[in-house]
């Protein structure tokens, strides 16, 4: 059974998730799979890019996010999926070796008009580093089961 | 040597890459590393939730985009990167066996104020099914190298 439901997420909610060690093993691996530009699989060729050196690929950084939000607290959650994100910025290289959290900002809620038993809460997931910088922030919506269906939002 | 420079991408140009057939397996093993919420890992789960039936992560989408993006023409291209994504929005469930194409459409191109060795080419780009109905579309701004630096835009 869920523990939390859309009425337990409120505007300016923060919580943080993780640590999480990201090794150079797994940013190599995933970009072999997926995202096999030089710059994510070869420190030579990467020094001379503008990430200035071998870093995880962008959508890496998202994937590693949605495992740390999925542990942190969307398996306990009444989670109904989420429609999409509205944006992502990749404004710090995610190297080897970083050890990252996951910082989770409400910033609105609301009750959905269409289906009574579901509410939806935006929030801004921010990925950041030992130096609390942020390497990759995105903000998205996450439709939510209710406690009560129903009732005034 | 790149073939593929900011100049040669024009605004309105059309390009469609795959197919590639997307398996079960694969779905399942991204989803247990990334995103082990039950939609992605188990067909009577899946059911019961709003995708009704077993669907790959949206992140899982995204990743395989970045996939065909690379395959199709990044990793001949003066790539210098991407700072981010403007919007993700799944639209459709991508189930095990569907085969897809990638089509991406070129929304604006400009040469880059601060940096005259760089271009930015602004894509949507579309997953797309048999039916050509659209499973997932994002739109990112690429930066890429110019092949005459410095002129005018």
């Amino acid at each position: 059974m869920p523990t939390h439901y859309w009425e337990d997420f409120k505007t300016g909610d923060v919580a943080v998730y993780g640590p999480r060690l990201v090794t150079r093993e797994e940013i190599v691996a995933f970009a072999a799979e997926f995202d096999p530009q030089p710059m994510h699989m070869d420190e030579a060729a990467a020094a001379a890019t503008l990430l200035g050196g071998l870093a995880a690929s962008g959508w890496h950084s998202c994937a590693l996010m949605m495992r740390m939000m999925a542990d942190g607290f969307i398996l306990d959650a009444a989670s109904m999926g989420a429609p999409g994100v509205e944006e992502v910025r990749w404004q710090k290289p995610l190297r080897p070796g970083t050890q990252v959290k996951l910082r989770a900002t409400v910033l609105d809620t609301r009750a959905s008009k269409s289906r009574p038993e579901m509410g939806l809460t935006r929030i801004r997931y921010d990925l950041i580093d030992e130096a609390d910088e942020t390497i990759t922030t995105m903000t998205s919506t996450m439709m939510l089961g209710r406690r009560a269906p129903g009732t005034a939002a």
